[in-house]
């Protein structure tokens, strides 16, 4: 056996001959960030050789001066001998860090009281599918001898109705004592079905009613949030978010899928998403709230197909290949102890419905969340997470779709992209003299990397000022430092100097970040305008576009335009709303009629594949420009170049 | 710490200066039978003291003989320093060996033939709650690419009307796998609730129609008796029983009940019925007949009310404290593997509902075998077990008393007492002129000790030779040296000297067991008695008598009669119907409908508390008596002995 030593943190780790550094990483859960997955396409896994050799190659995705230092792509690398490796530590940091969200955020605070006023607009009820109440049961007599659960029962039919009461083996187990020591004054915590049946999930000494807790939960591909709610008083306790652990086993959903289809890949998945994601998400704000895990009742959660697919650790391989059959759009209701997430063990665990293969259930639990399902007018919804779901209709009807667009939105497949959280670039302007850039930083002084919003004012401030083409490609006379090229040819753009921030490296945008993104957007801004054309009908008709995802709250709509993600028009129609996908999982859980809501979003909407438009391939080929091969559809983009 | 080895296994235990030896033996998993829980009362914990000293009393139930070799009670021995200690083989296999039933033996035939002639002859169906259904589901295609869980669904809606279909999340991750694997042809295993809903529970490849098995168990006090059921062919397979592994913490619910409030009472009590009792059992079945555990899908457990808590691991204590509030009387459906036992972990357990903290589901399911709720005639129903529960009824009405007559008909509490299995004796005849006995020995030459059915033989032989008088005391003055007293005057009679049999030690009957087994057949009769009288009845009124219980196939009637157990009418009117409750748990198995007869039976039985009849009390005293005290009731007992 050949053992390899992981740096810093000295993790030692045994692999046979020939092993392939990547996998031996992840074997001793060394996080090392690896998007494409080993395809040697993306360079994230870089990491230093400082001791022993190995077998590799030199790849676009080291410099020169990396090369030297004993820099490696982990992924093209086989293990012939003792070796010590260093991993950066920006790795394990700038995808994955927990962030603990300020929820006095106004900006928050607003989408949050938007979204609770769908509710009371739409004649709904805050009625969540578990209930508390608290029973003073007649105390047991010599002539009135019935069993302690048939008392139980006798209280519930006489005084609330319940005439077919059921209760779980943990919760049977606790009656006799409980009872007892709460001298037949107790909370129960009981989940009805319909108006007659109900099953008793838990039980408590004494009045608890205002302690009742759910998690809403958004497992997005890249980045993953989590709230925990007062259900008693419909408010938010705490919210916290993460990168999704997964993410080593590659970016993308395709990636992750064929990773399940490794030995024990799905088992991997699955334990990345509970173990490494979730559940220190929660244990961490039960820490800071000082909630027991137990008091957590209620669970509602939502991801794209593939995501509910590993959540569950069901073999999602089914869907990558025609006819791309999801095992499930509409899971069963199952218990979260199930899969081992810390809540009170009786817990349910409700997924929002998939609509189809490729639109899950963050896309229905957001649009619940955006309220087009109650619009009168027009709504074009677009999601800006790993993939871009878009969702066009109103109170009538809701056309749905999806766009390959990869991580980019969420700082995937970028070389310094990060997600928005703190450290990340999230606003620039360039100079159009000096082409210096100034920038802000997420919660701090010292860049990390950059989020999708700061890629956004990038891209047009770069274009604006000229650093780029409108095929992205960097102009190679300028008189600026920032610009350089490799000895491939590859331009880049250096928005923060290392020296200049004291950091291990330069924050730099490639030509290949570039046509990443370019590529990304123009699947979005084709996918919308295919949509909306299969109606017969052209941008002109929307009403209101609202914006969601991670991208994070400094989205600039101006500049999102002047790229071409979003249509030139009027802005007013512009609306940011969030992680809607978080939000609607909180309606969910406060509300039973939103819980309807959601199951029929599901089942009226309509999924269109892109793949069978003919014109959608011309469509994604035209925006594939800054703004579009049609500068005429974007007037303002075309009036700033032209002056 | 303190070292005890415990031979003849060698097995090494370690414990504190002072510890009670019987504790000892228990934590290290010595079986070391105490029916009376370490009160010094039964006698039964007799082990050899082979090295080192201890703490201990000598009591009457060690002869001085045995006192010289080193014969000490565990339970009242203290460990002071390192010992060793002979547990005697006996100890472990009378009450707890392992027994594969014969299922070929005429009698049982006959009952199980009866059990299914009732719901033939009440328009009742075979139809388990468990249901296979193979199914042959259209393949999916980029035109009809629904989620392989709503094309099962459809499939089920269209062919089988089922509108509303529910899965596991185990079942969920078997989907896409097996659907594929069988080109979706598939058996599907599922539970229907009404006409429309259905959970499916288990999908295999191809047509399995005809594998579907169910298990029968009876949990009894002293003995557990196991079916592994064909639910297609509606056939028994296999059939097994064994000591309840509960018996070293207390012979009787009483003293089960007072284990259970001490320090992982009720987890080693709970331990010892699944791990220690079922699943050996289970795992010997599935050995012997090449069934997979996972294709047994359905499962009927009956239990008095105590083994019905004690198997779910709910604390009983409160069944045994007045007002005697069991912690539930139906249990709710929960899973077998939730509980450790070795099935299909979708597979539910039914447990018989109980009607009273001392009338269980062994006796409803008694019932329901018994067909007495379908019965025009007046029927007296008497569970012959560890307590002695008796039914009195037909199909108008059901009425139900409990009567603690202890172990003793399953051979507890008597000094060689054993279970009906291999080596008891269980038929005797005692020469009138020289006391000698010929007996007829379970499965073999060598006696091990006595079952039920082998000491009404033995008393009743015993009263009608003049060697015991009609109060159970032994006459001092016969001229045999099969009579003997101890030094406390305690009289014995040898049924086996172990010369004759090169065994470990003579087989004995002695006063102390007579009187135990005159207040045990007693307790059965005065409770009869009462139940009939409380409803202004007397005797003449029964029509038919059925006896059920693990008594074994022997018992004879007549010398039940005779020792005044049973009451003295025409013969004909007695049936011995033999382990009822496990009889009534294939019905329950097999048939839905069955299973509501047995709610229903749950439901109606009006239950007798025999402590509130102040004539129940003197009854008991006059029937501790053989046959009775008013020896008039029972003219044939009366004629022998004048003879």
């Amino acid at each position: 056996m050949i053992k390899v030593i992981f740096r810093p943190e000295n993790i030692e780790s045994h692999c046979k001959f020939g092993e392939n550094l990547l996998e031996v990483a992840r074997r001793a859960d060394i996080f090392i960030d690896a998007p494409c997955n080993g395809n040697v396409s993306c360079g994230k896994c870089k990491v230093k050789l400082v001791k022993g050799k190995v077998e590799t190659k030199k790849s676009h995705h080291i410099k020169d001066e990396e090369w030297d230092e004993g820099y490696i792509l982990a992924c093209n690398t086989k293990v012939i001998e003792d070796i010590e490796i260093e991993v950066p530590s920006n790795l394990s940091s700038s995808m994955h860090g927990m962030k603990i969200e300020d929820l006095s955020s106004p900006k928050d605070k607003e989408i949050f009281e938007r979204t609770k006023k769908l509710v009371f607009d739409n004649q709904m009820e805050f009625n969540s599918y578990v209930k508390k109440d608290y029973i003073e049961i007649d105390l047991p007599t010599i002539d009135d001898n019935i069993s302690d659960f048939d008392r139980i029962k006798r209280y519930l039919r006489n005084h609330l109705g319940y005439t077919k009461v059921f209760c779980r083996l943990q919760m049977l187990r606790k009656i006799p004592n409980i009872l007892r020591e709460g001298n037949f004054k107790v909370t129960i915590t009981h989940i009805p079905r319909g108006i007659d049946r109900t099953t008793i999930v838990n039980m408590e000494i004494g009045d608890t009613r205002d302690r009742l807790y759910g998690i809403a939960l958004d497992v997005g591909t890249t980045s993953v949030a989590v709230c925990l709610v007062d259900l008693y008083k419909g408010e938010l306790i705490a919210k916290a978010s993460s990168g999704n652990a997964q993410i080593k086993y590659g970016a993308d959903v395709i990636n992750r899928i064929i990773y399940s289809t490794k030995k024990d890949g799905l088992e991997k998945l699955n334990h990345a998403i509970i173990h490494e994601t979730i559940n220190p998400l929660l244990k961490k704000m039960y820490k800071d709230t000082g909630i027991d895990k137990d008091e957590v009742i209620a669970f509602v959660a939502a991801g794209n197909t593939t995501m509910s697919h590993l959540l569950l650790g069901v073999y999602p391989d089914y869907l990558r290949m025609e006819p791309f059959i999801p095992a499930f759009l509409r899971a069963p209701f199952i218990k979260a102890s199930e899969l081992g997430i810390q809540v009170n063990p009786e817990t349910f665990l409700y997924i929002a419905p998939s609509v189809a293969s490729y639109v899950g259930g963050d896309i229905t639990a957001g649009v619940l969340a955006s309220g087009i399902w109650s619009s009168q007018e027009n709504v074009l919804f677009i999601d800006l997470g790993t993939n871009g779901e878009i969702v066009f209709g109103n109170k009538d009807y809701l056309m749905t779709c999806a766009c390959s667009a990869g991580p980019a939105f969420e700082g995937g497949e970028i070389s310094c992209g990060m997600r928005a959280s703190s450290g990340a670039i999230e606003k620039i302007k360039i100079n159009k003299d000096t082409f210096e850039p100034e920038f802000s930083i997420i919660g701090g002084d010292k860049p990390e990397g950059i989020c999708g919003s700061g890629i956004i004012d990038l891209i047009a401030e770069m274009m604006l000022v000229g650093i780029i083409d409108r095929r992205g490609k960097i102009n190679k006379n300028l008189n600026t430092k920032r610009i350089r090229f490799n000895e491939h040819g590859i331009g880049e753009y250096v928005i923060a100097f290392k020296e200049d921030f004291n950091s291990e490296k330069d924050i730099t945008i490639t030509e290949v970040d570039l046509d990443s993104f370019i590529r990304a957007k123009g699947a979005v801004y084709s996918g919308a305008a295919t949509l909306i054309t299969s109606l017969g009908m052209d941008f002109s008709i929307i009403d209101k576009v609202y914006i969601a995802g991670g991208i994070g709250n400094s989205l600039d709509i101006e500049k999102s335009i002047l790229i071409g993600l979003l249509p030139d028009i009027e802005r007013e129609k512009f609306m940011y709303i969030g992680n809607s996908s978080l939000m609607g999982c909180y309606l969910t859980l406060m509300s039973e009629d939103a819980r309807h809501k959601l199951e029929e979003i599901g089942s009226i909407m309509t999924y269109v594949e892109l793949s069978v438009y003919p014109s959608y391939m011309d469509e994604f080929i035209s925006a594939c420009f800054l703004p579009h091969t049609n500068i005429e559809n974007f007037p303002t983009a075309k009036n700033l170049l032209e002056a």
